[in-house]
């Protein structure tokens, strides 16, 4: 078949342009004769290509000079664990916002290793806005403060980092990194699955300010020490050649198309343009997210008739659209809007949620 | 370029029917009109390449039905740490047997989560052969007796399995899983990085069996714990969703070869080959391991003047040769003859030995 549209929302759509580099390369990448996934890690060419990869995103990101970039394995999920392990000890303590179902997991691997206090939640609210920053109960002598800036199952966004004092700020960025300008200088560390805005499942990027890495860890395997990893460039042991290499191949494509500013401009349109169907489709399909946290990077609506979500589903699977259903936590539908989402399969959408409303409406 | 003759230690050479099927489904794998990288690892299609891949492997190693089969990730190095905190109490003992660097590295990694004894070592012969069973001295009351059957760095194989009694015996074999037929009941839990004979790096497969699954873990987060892996079909988060199809593919491809006896076969004829090579040189080259220890899968070899050693490497490449250079810990050369590395490769490499010695010798 042609290529769908996809509307994951992790592992999620990559540019076609990377796909279709990947393939060329398969074979014989950069004349050596093999395939990335076939060569050393320590070999002059992949360690060209992962010093060239951290030298993009730090050029894309803009990253200060005082931090250190990490390509790392485990998921977010390890990190929610491993996090703690490095930056607190095993008696102090970490505030946590909780905002939905990733930050609330965040909690509960990080409890085993570290005193965790929520310090404001959503989830009387069912994850449906953010709680207002006033009503933060953060202790100032807390080892961090951990947020989600975007929680993808209900599509929940921060759009602005706020402001936690001293303490430095942690930020879970799996679902919305890469998706529009940061100021990097804003946190202490941020860290990010990569099969959302970066490439494959399997890898995670981590940006961590140098201080933290100073901090005594507690008494952990070597292996999952960060301050370990960045004094071995992430070869501590074999780091995934492929996602690196992907990675690479994205934050390419990202740049060609004009960097941060440009996928910001594009993500706010394309979120818009859907909130915007949703919104005047006289109550066929609705959002529930409080207005101003809607997340530019999922955008989750109900069918005003559950009864319609099964039809739904399956009249745009055989239209060509794939990975709309919602996350099986809140139900109905979820387009998925990452970088990767071309402007025209969010309009190819757009029409085809119109034309459902008008066939079953 | 043509593609190199690959005897790289790892990440290795992969089969190149794999690749190729690789690259035709990169675009469109199994007619879902996106890579397998770009749909979610809960959609019906993953979960069903997941399934049959672990039967395929089951299969080929003849897994018993009371061991489970995980893809985790973090390479072999994380799980040095991550075993005793699953199999032994914090303030318990597990005994190691060191016969290299890596299960050097394995004890001093899993030093922080157990007292980690190191029962038998060949340190003092620098792990140029393995020290006689009838040396170790092995706790009956240890969590688990550690063992690397295969080191890369060497080339130092156990050709049989120990026996160590009662006391449960967990394996490494990232260096020589599927290079033969093995008697998976002999093992309390074999793991091993993906990168040699599996697939790409950034997996670990692990066969561990269920009563060490009931043991209680320390005090660590779930993602860390086999036991809620095992429960989770190793869906606790998104895994490496591409390596998991890789091995897959590989796996398909070792038994269209005619499964694991075949490959041990090959193996033996393989290592065979470059051994004589080296044997019957008259001193050009030499190989300083214990005859009956020699590696399968890891040949090393040093030339009789060191002097030799960058002319014979790029000579070498220039031949298209790849992955020759021996490992910086010991010098020299090494060819590592993991399953994908053909027969006709082993030729054209002996035949290269012979006449580099001829002209330099």
């Amino acid at each position: 078949m042609d290529r769908a549209w996809n509307f994951s929302a992790g592992p999620a759509a990559l540019p076609e342009a990377v796909l279709r580099q990947a393939q060329a390369d398969l074979l014989d990448w950069n004349g050596s004769g093999a395939s990335v996934m076939e060569l050393s890690h320590r070999g002059k060419r992949f360690m060209e290509l992962a010093a060239a990869t951290e030298e993009r995103l730090r050029r894309l990101m803009g990253i200060p000079a005082n931090y250190r970039v990490l390509f790392l394995q485990g998921g977010a999920t390890q990190h929610f664990a491993q996090i703690p392990m490095n930056l607190a000890p095993r008696d102090g303590s970490a505030d946590y916002i909780v905002t939905g179902v990733f930050s609330r997991k965040a909690v509960s691997e990080a409890a085993h290793h570290v005193n965790a206090n929520v310090a404001a939640t959503s989830e009387a609210d069912d994850f449906r806005s953010l709680p207002p920053r006033d009503t933060w109960r953060l202790d100032p002598s807390a080892s961090y403060v951990h947020y989600t800036p975007n929680e993808t199952i209900r599509g929940l966004e921060f759009h602005d980092v706020p402001d936690v004092g001293d303490v430095p700020l942690v930020a879970d960025m799996s679902s919305n990194i890469l998706g529009a300008p940061l100021d990097v200088s804003r946190f202490g560390l941020i860290y990010a699955g990569a099969q959302k805005n970066i490439g494959p499942s399997g890898l995670v990027v981590m940006i961590v300010r140098d201080d933290l890495l100073e901090r005594a860890p507690q008494p952990i395997a070597k292996i999952l020490r960060y301050a370990e990893q960045a004094k071995n460039d992430s070869m501590l042991n074999t780091p995934n050649t492929w996602g690196w290499y992907l990675a690479g191949l994205t934050f390419e494509w990202i740049e060609g198309q004009g960097g941060l500013a440009v996928m910001g401009e594009r993500n706010a349109r394309k979120s818009a343009t859907v909130y915007a169907a949703i919104d005047g489709s006289d109550g066929f399909y609705r959002n529930d997210v409080q207005r101003s946290a809607r997340s530019r990077m999922n955008v989750s609506f109900v069918l005003h008739d559950t009864a319609l979500d099964a039809v739904f589903l399956q009249e745009s699977e055989a239209a060509g659209f794939i990975g709309l259903k919602g996350h099986k936590a809140i139900g109905g539908m979820r387009a998925s809007l990452y970088n990767a989402v071309s402007e025209p399969a969010v309009d190819e959408l757009v029409k085809f949620m119109r034309d459902f409303a008008a066939r079953h409406g």
